[in-house]
């Protein structure tokens, strides 16, 4: 596994001339009003990748958000609400378009209710992650090898991922409705920002 | 209140030349799959309503049909989740551009939780609806007065309620966020039929 470590941004974008980049992120909790952004993951899908630490208070990222504002560019995310919500508000710019495996395996894997990214990796690519690292402290000024380890492996594996669900999408007629999700994702994190993040705003009640 | 009642479908089209028709529908319950369609109300925003009683497996009804595939005109509903999945499964056609009530309720008065048709007439336009006969029989082969009126209640204020709720959008600044809500709705709509009718599609668990 290689990791390229940086603080603060990418030093360039010579790894992602790509149609799909992997992100994630890690922070100090769920609320992104609260809890401030300490990690931002990348993979162009080759095996790869970056882990870039942000300090408290950072607002730029010049490289990052280059890649983030690219629309050739897809960004592949588990449970994308929460990573666009927390990138939107720390840089002011949302991520799109997008794909989300968590979405996309609640669409296909209706055999089971457990849609976590260990759940996706077990079962469709036979990989097994840890999450023992997953609530540590990312604010931490040094991180461990077992964070950097834990945060790269959150994104190595979307790319595999997104092309085993696209089969299934396709093979269950479902990319349509996929894709209008994916679409309406980049909302759904707004609302999160703006208050609604307990409401389905489609409900009756 | 001037109310046309029509069995299977309009007669003609002459009424709608207008950029916005309000509908809504009843039906003999809440479950599309087994409760069908019984009624389709319309009101092109004169003040007057269109009642079109649908028979039990009726499967055409080319006029409404035209009118709902019209992308030029918007269609107004209250809650539209339901009514787009009821005519999609009845007519095979999605209905759009939408605007709903609830979401727009839901976006912008915040200071209630009551976001019921009901509500939004008496806040919004000082009107009182009677809701006696929403839980009626219409499937009944003959339909009182009373259902009559209340079905044509259901759409008579739904242009002007549009008004009122687009200004308070626009200043909470949130028309952009309704709008996208909008366009997801055929697809939240289509979900339930698919059988996603109890999830939060883009919940995390
Ligand atoms: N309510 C919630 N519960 C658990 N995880 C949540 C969450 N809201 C957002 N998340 C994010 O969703 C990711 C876990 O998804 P899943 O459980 O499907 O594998 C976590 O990312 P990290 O693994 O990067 O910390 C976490 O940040
Ligand atoms: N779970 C639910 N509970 C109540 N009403 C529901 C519902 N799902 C769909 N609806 C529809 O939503 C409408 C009521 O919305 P509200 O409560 O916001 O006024 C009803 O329309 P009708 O009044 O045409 O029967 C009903 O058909």
């Amino acid at each position: 596994m290689t990791i390229r470590f940086h603080k603060n941004d990418l030093p360039d974008l010579s790894n992602y001339n790509v149609d799909a980049v992997a992100i994630d992120t890690e922070t100090l909790g769920l609320k992104p009003h609260r809890d401030r952004l300490c990690v931002v993951q990348l993979s162009p899908g080759d095996g790869t990748a970056d882990v870039v630490q942000i300090d408290a208070g950072q607002k730029k990222a010049p490289n990052l958000v280059a890649l983030l504002k690219n629309r050739k560019i897809t960004k592949l995310f588990h449970f994308a609400r929460f990573d666009l919500a927390v990138l939107y508000h720390s840089f002011g710019v949302m991520p799109e378009p997008v794909f989300c495996s968590k979405i996309a395996s609640r669409l296909t894997r209706t055999y089971t209710d457990r849609h976590g990214l260990k759940d996706l990796c077990n079962e469709l690519l036979g990989v097994s992650l840890s999450k023992a690292q997953q609530s540590s402290d990312w604010a931490a000024e040094e991180l461990s090898p077992e964070q950097l380890e834990y945060a790269a492996s959150d994104v190595l594996y979307l790319h595999q991922l997104r092309e085993k669900l696209i089969e299934r999408l396709e093979r269950e007629k479902r990319t349509r409705e996929a894709e209008a999700c994916f679409r309406f994702l980049p909302t759904r994190a707004k609302l999160d920002l703006m208050g609604w993040e307990e409401a389905d705003i489609f409900a009756h009640s």
